[in-house]
C-alpha cells in the first residue's frame, strides 16, 4: 500500500511558523474505516473556542458517521467528483452558520468569517491526531442541503468535510491520484500590504 | 501594574484539545509598542497555509503600524468603543477577501469562509509568539474602509484586527476591564449534532 506524502516535505515557509500549520492539508485517499465518536468530539471542541462576533459562536455542525441512516442524506448531496473518493470517509460533515445575532435579530456581517474561523480549528486539531485526515469541500448541492437536512432559512450551508483515517491514495481515479500532494500558496508578498489596497 | 489574565484558568474544555486553542483570546489592554515586521510576516506565513476552495487564496491583508502615514487610515475606520483600547495596538490590519474565482470570474461562496480559516491561522500563530495579543473586530466603518484602502468593488471587507505587545488591563476603562476576561463557550451538545438539523 502507497502511504500519503509528507505535507513537511513539500512546503517550505519563508517565515517560521509553527508545523501545525503545515501538516494541515486535504487528502481524498481515505480507509473507509468507522470514527469514534470520541475523535470527533475533539474536533468540536477545538471548533467552539475559536473568536465570533460579539461571541455569537455562529458556527453548527451536522455530521453523518458511515453506514448509519444518516450517512446517504448527506453523502448524496456531494457532486460526482467528490463522492468517487468520499465514499471511503468516515465522517461527513455539513457546516452552517446563523445569518443574524440571536440578541437582537440583526444581520451578522461576519457569520461565515467566523465559522470560518471555527472550521480552521476542526482541521487543524484533527491534523494533530494519527492517521486522521480531512478535506473540506465546496463541491455539493447547497440548496438540497438545506432541504435534506432541514436546515431553517436563517442558516446559510457553509461547507461539507470529509474526514476519515488515512488511505491508499493507489485507491484513487488517475486524476485524483495526480492531485494527492499537498498544494503550494502565493508567497506572503501577494497577500498582504503596508497601507492601501495594492495587489 | 497588573497582567492579563491566563485562558488557561478560565476555559475548561470538555474533550481534550491542543491548548493553543484555549490560549488564543482577544485581550484589549496593548502596551502601546511598535512590533517587529518580521514578527507580522510570521503571521502572515501561518495565514497563506489556510486551505480555500481550489486553493483560490481570497485572503488580502493591509496593515498600518503605528507611528506611520498608514495609522492614522486604518484607526480612523473604528468605531469609538474601539478606537479607546485599539489606540495602543502595535499593528492594525484590515483583512479583505475577494469574491470571484480568479481562473474564471464566477462568484465564490466560499470566500469568507476560507479567509476566515486564514485569519484564524493568524490569531493562533500570534498566541503562540509571548507577549502577542490580537483582537478581531467588527466594529468598524466597512463601506468607508473601502473608500479610504481603495479597496476595489471584487473585494469584501471582512474584519479588523487589533495586534500588540500585552499591556496593563488598568488602563482600559472600567467597562472593559470588566470585559478584559477570556470568554466562555457554549458546550458542544449545542454546536454539533448527528444527522438532520436539531439546534
Amino acid at each position: 500500500m502507497a502511504s500519503l506524502p509528507n505535507p513537511l516535505e513539500h512546503r517550505h515557509p519563508e517565515h517560521e511558523i509553527h508545523e501545525a500549520f503545515l501538516r494541515r492539508w486535504s487528502p481524498r485517499a481515505m480507509a473507509g474505516t468507522p470514527i469514534p465518536q470520541a475523535t470527533l468530539h475533539r474536533l468540536f471542541e477545538a471548533a467552539r473556542w475559536a473568536p465570533s462576533s460579539m461571541n455569537e459562536q455562529e458556527w453548527r455542525f451536522l455530521y453523518a458517521h458511515r453506514e448509519t441512516d444518516a450517512w446517504p442524506l448527506f453523502f448524496n448531496l456531494l457532486m460526482e467528483g467528490n463522492q468517487s473518493w468520499a465514499r471511503h470517509a468516515g465522517v461527513l460533515i455539513v457546516v452552517v452558520s446563523k445569518k443574524t445575532f440571536t440578541r437582537n435579530g440583526n444581520p451578522n456581517p461576519s457569520h461565515s468569517l467566523d465559522t470560518g474561523m471555527a472550521v480552521q480549528n476542526l482541521l487543524l486539531q484533527a491534523a494533530g491526531i494519527p492517521d486522521l485526515v480531512t478535506h473540506p469541500m465546496a463541491g455539493f448541492d447547497r440548496n438540497r442541503a438545506k432541504i435534506a437536512l432541514g436546515i431553517p432559512d436563517d442558516f446559510n450551508v457553509e461547507c461539507m468535510i470529509a474526514l476519515g483515517n488515512a488511505g491508499d491514495p493507489g485507491q484513487l481515479s488517475e486524476e485524483h491520484q495526480k492531485r494527492e500532494i499537498p498544494s503550494p500558496r502565493k508567497p506572503v508578498a501577494q497577500i498582504a500590504c503596508e497601507g492601501k489596497f495594492a495587489f
